[in-house]
């Protein structure tokens, strides 16, 4: 383990978030907010000091092999949370350390989960950054994703397609820097485009930025204690609908769109599914919920949408109390939960391929018991999977049960109803943010324990790094070679 | 698909069925009962009349593959539990077909799940079939695990030790027929022990069968509405909790036992998982419900040593109503009835050996991305598992998780709470029986919709069968090969 480079990347990753603190600094002076400023001000110094320490540990190396790779992305997710939450403790806006985190590691994973009772009691500057971390997130998740994961071996997944459009085409970008580059443009372009449709549906500028950001990181913090059924607008519900559906794409099918090969972005197995998912879970809610809005098929349908796109995207506005919704909803919505967005996007949840892997595994499992002697590769896009891309989605959904259980188990110490205990745990895990019960679409994370609030926000970071990183760090092996 | 031989086989597998019935009409007749005699030979007939329809088909071959073998095993399930729910219905005792269906599919799977509000108005011819069939259900359980498992690929998990104690002995039993006499004979002997002991503890002679048969088949139906609370007896609490325990162990570790290799029986990694599994729950549980026994530990120790090892073993006795427990009890209660019982047993649940499997993979692939270079081996019992053992283990776990989902989808439109939505499924999945809520301890299946009731029927023999062969089922190239 080169353990001073480790150090060394961290200290940048944290110069980076003291950069980006200047923006909310800035949003606190403008609304007159000195406090504010004041606070994020005194949180940029101390972070700059903490990344003074890697200056008296200059690496001799520059090597990173997987191993620092992991252990730089679990720890840079952690550190930024564990500084990003000193503003909301030093302004007194959240006086409980242990709320801050939980509510900025909410966040940086784009979770969505909130620990406020009163979000409207925020001041601008802190209610910013609040949601200026869900974008930063969904950024850091789209390079994550890009950069780190194919070190895993588990390139057929998560690899952007915009980097290795396959195997007989020249690859079109030569380098990493460069595919990130052209990520952010899309990421930030799509986030202007929503921050326009917004305006135009009369909801204000500071309002319009926040919700983009919840939205483009697919996070879902708001800024309205009603979330967006505070605007009660059937426009401004239909814009965010579409939006939040988009950021649940792959962005290697934006980047297909762009560059004009409309087709081979069709031809997305994943994309069809998840189409047709979010097709599916709106049919069935519409027809389960339309008695409770007395026949009103329009209604239902913009309220079933509405959610539907939200919870698939893991994104978690609201726009009805769906836990009065009967249970078949619920239980649609509980599974959206775990399938979650497609790969490559700053959505959570297990994601479309791999959900599409497994049942091919299973069919093809089934087949193979009946016909021993048949060999049956399973696909994805056209293209047999390797043993080891397979064993890889194996290992993420053993890692990912016991993961489940052991929340569950931990969070239940707090002896909460079944219903708010377990979609707790399922919400902060796949990264959607309100569950069912006290966590719910009117509720929130303030009631749970302090233990239970560190043991979620645990489960957010492991959502949101697909598992290994998070888990890596419990590894003795990961440790002990020489600093 | 060799049809002819199909319905041959499920032929016999009737006529014995027809043959086991004569028992319960001999009971009815003992006590009187001569509508219940009446209706169990009604239903001889009826069986015998239908097993006749293999005559017209002889088979032109006897050969039969592995396709064959889970067809006939799924089929022979469904098969017993239709025409065995004929006797309820004709006498009366039970009105609805779906309910004596429900009823009877629990009784052969071994699962003790029951639509009856009032089980004391039974008969006891009635009683005693239902309650006989756990116990005929538990013998076919581990036939089946001795003779069709293996065809699976599932070698190393599911074969019995007595069969194969390991690849540098001689087999100790050269026939199948005789490795099932064994087991049958160590699974009379313990069922008459049990019988004895609770004769001890002042049961009365009805009594200690039926419920030694429910706890030989780990099906736990009752002929008392409180279950075993209703004898308050710590003495009959401590015997039912031992004997529970011990039907949850692989039948192979008896024969070692039996045969004097007591050393390499407790090697078993899997005996002493399921005793650690045990004690730490059993830790938990006291700890947690202690204060609610006014701190009477030895009271606390009774009812939750009693309903950890009715839950892991996937019996389902009750004598304390857990529903009333903290939310950690019951979340512990609900882990456990997915760990399940050992393989070889007559437990239901996913096994803790799979279970084992599972964390050993985890904890090597992330030892595997930590120094991707090493090759890193799952054992069991310190052999290597193959790819192929693995890859079947994998695909068992993938194969529930969907018909779990799909299942807890279906039953959700009953529009019932959470809890007893998501644990209805899991406790007929995994052959438990109660859950929480209103399919709770002191509660039962009556209030489900009859096509939950199917649904739940399905979960009960998929989890008995270990998926597959019901699986199977659905596929087309099952049954397009001629007839």
């Amino acid at each position: 383990m080169n353990y001073r480079m480790v150090l060394n990347t961290l200290a940048v990753v944290l110069r980076i978030e003291a950069a980006l603190l200047v923006l909310p600094a800035c949003v606190s002076l403008i609304y007159g907010e000195y406090g504010g400023a004041w606070s994020f001000a005194l949180t940029v110094v101390i972070i700059l000091a903490a990344s003074l320490v890697s200056l008296l540990f200059k690496p001799k190396s520059k090597v990173i092999y997987a191993r620092e790779g992991f252990v730089i992305v679990a720890l840079s997710w952690a550190l930024m949370s564990a500084f990003g939450a000193l503003p909301f403790c030093i302004s007194g806006e959240i006086p409980s350390y242990t709320d801050a985190f939980f509510e900025t590691v909410s966040g940086f994973t784009t979770t969505g989960a909130s620990i406020l009772t009163d979000v409207e009691a925020l001041s601008h500057g802190m209610a910013f950054w609040r949601s200026f971390t869900h974008w930063v997130g969904g950024m850091g998740v789209l390079v994550f994703v890009l950069m780190i994961m194919p070190l895993a071996g588990d390139r057929s997944i998560h690899i952007m397609r915009a980097e290795v459009p396959g195997p007989t085409k020249s690859k079109l970008m030569p380098k990493l820097g460069h595919s990130a580059a052209i990520l952010y443009v899309m990421y930030i372009a799509l986030t202007v485009v929503e921050v326009i449709f917004l305006l135009c549906g009369g909801m204000p500028l500071f309002d319009s930025i926040v919700h983009a950001f919840g939205t483009a990181g697919t996070g879902g913090f708001s800024i309205k204690n009603t979330s967006i059924a505070y605007y009660d607008s059937a426009y401004i519900d239909a814009v965010i609908t579409v939006f939040m559906a988009l950021f649940g794409i792959n962005f290697g099918v934006f980047f297909l769109i762009i560059t004009g090969r409309i087709k081979e972005a069709l031809r997305s197995d994943e994309l069809r599914w998840y189409i047709g998912i979010i097709l599916a879970a709106i049919t069935v809610v519409t027809a389960d919920i339309l008695p409770m809005y007395g026949g009103d098929l329009l209604k239902a349908l913009r309220f079933s949408s509405f959610q539907v796109s939200s919870i698939i995207t893991t994104t978690g506005y609201v726009t009805a109390n769906y836990d009065t919704w009967p249970m078949l909803s619920k239980t649609v919505l509980v599974l959206l939960m775990f399938i979650g967005a497609c790969a490559g996007s700053t959505g959570g949840g297990m994601k479309v391929s791999r959900v599409m892997i497994y049942l091919r595994r299973a069919a093809h499992g089934i087949r193979g018991l009946v016909s021993p002697r048949e060999t049956h590769a399973v696909t994805l896009d056209g293209k047999v999977l390797s043993e080891r891309t397979l064993k890889t989605v194996d290992l993420y959904l053993i890692a990912y049960v016991f993961a489940l259980s052991v929340s569950v188990l931990l969070v239940s110490i707090d002896n909460f109803d079944f219903e708010s205990t377990v979609t707790s745990v399922i919400a902060c895990f796949n990264n959607v943010g309100p569950g069912l019960g006290i966590c719910g679409a009117t509720g929130n994370f303030a009631a749970f324990s302090d233990f239970s609030k560190y043991v979620l926000s645990a489960d957010m970071l492991l959502g949101r790094l697909e598992l290994f990183p998070m888990l890596m760090l419990f590894s003795v092996r990961v440790w002990k070679r020489g600093f």
